[in-house]
């Protein structure tokens, strides 16, 4: 069980990542991805059986901008405040500039009448390009632990 | 305050242990024990009061390995998922082969009709040993912060 | 992005700053501050607004030092019990001997009756001083998601 290097560089790209939506900065969300990437919410049970089907699906960073220009457009996202809370990335494999891991995550969310419930709960499965430093998601699959699945879905998980 | 290169090493284990139940391997778990072994859960009162009585004991990897397969037969695992978070490992000690550390947890448990809510919290109180890099736990006490457990209390912490 | 050892330094403190308030030894809690300290609990809109008025205040060690007092003289902290779960600091700045970083943080609120919640979500936004790999803080603004406090707020976040 080596402790690489790289779970430090996943970690802190993906505090990075957890900060830019918690504090609200979705137009900069779609850089944390590759321009040729994909982008997919889906439950632990679909994900186990190898199905498609997502709940939100992506395959191109212009995708997720047209995504934040909707939530942008509806102003749902300021209905709510979510707080990110991350696991330490689990490194899957490591080859030449890709780096597969998997990560916790647990979101809080907080109303604006002040309620703050357990939001959503799953795990990352990701694929990462290093680029020499600056790690660019290629593919994040978001595998949601609930199969229920708030009408209010909005904001990137 | 030294930051060792241990705390590295303990948190990856913990982050494999957490995977192992969050994923579902109920067999893999008692592999992260030593043969001979404590395991216990038990509450902050009864901890700071010294007393021994917890809510589950076993005092070898064959008791670990027999609770797995009680809970494989009562089928009881499959009506919830569990998601674990863990705090960065806080080292008590290190001693020759043996690190003494402990862990803030929170497990956030779902249940099959998509509601979750915060199961449990607490701290292992952790004895390893280091085995040349890949440590087992020679003791875990499973320090709960709540004393009301729920009766379904099934998977291992 | 560089990932600094001042990340590892961070973190370190900051999960004893947990501990301490977790395990109940709220007499230690001062001395995570510099004598010349500011410790102030606010929301995200007064944050946001720029807001000075905050629920708690407090610009110097001795003001924290009264506040431990009255707190265990009115024996509240005894009503609850509290796990603090921080993310991965994140470095703002570090010129000379002085570290602005923010960090998530999630609270679970642990009642006598044994029910646990979400008690607040928010973040650090700290300035450290190194102190030669002792860091205390100079300055901590606790930031909450929430602006529904709960009347019982009590204990330092």
């Amino acid at each position: 069980m080596p402790v690489s290097d790289t779970v430090g560089l996943i970690n802190h790209v993906q505090n990075a990542y957890a900060r830019c939506i918690d504090d609200g900065k979705l137009e900069e969300w779609p850089d944390f991805f590759e321009d040729d990437c994909v982008y997919k919410i889906t439950t632990v049970d679909n994900y186990a059986q190898g199905l498609e089907a997502g709940v939100i699906f992506a395959n191109s960073k212009g995708m997720l901008r047209d995504r934040v220009a909707s939530l942008r457009e509806a102003n749902i996202y300021e209905r709510h405040l979510y707080r990110h809370f991350l696991g330490q990335a689990w490194i899957i494999s490591e080859v030449a500039d890709e780096v597969r891991s998997e990560t916790s995550f647990i979101v809080a969310r907080i109303m604006r009448d002040g309620t703050t419930d357990v939001y959503a709960t799953g795990r990352y499965v990701d694929a990462y390009r290093l680029n020499g430093g600056k790690p660019k998601l290629r593919e994040r699959i978001v595998v949601c632990d609930s199969s229920r699945f708030d009408t209010l879905l909005a904001l990137p998980l």
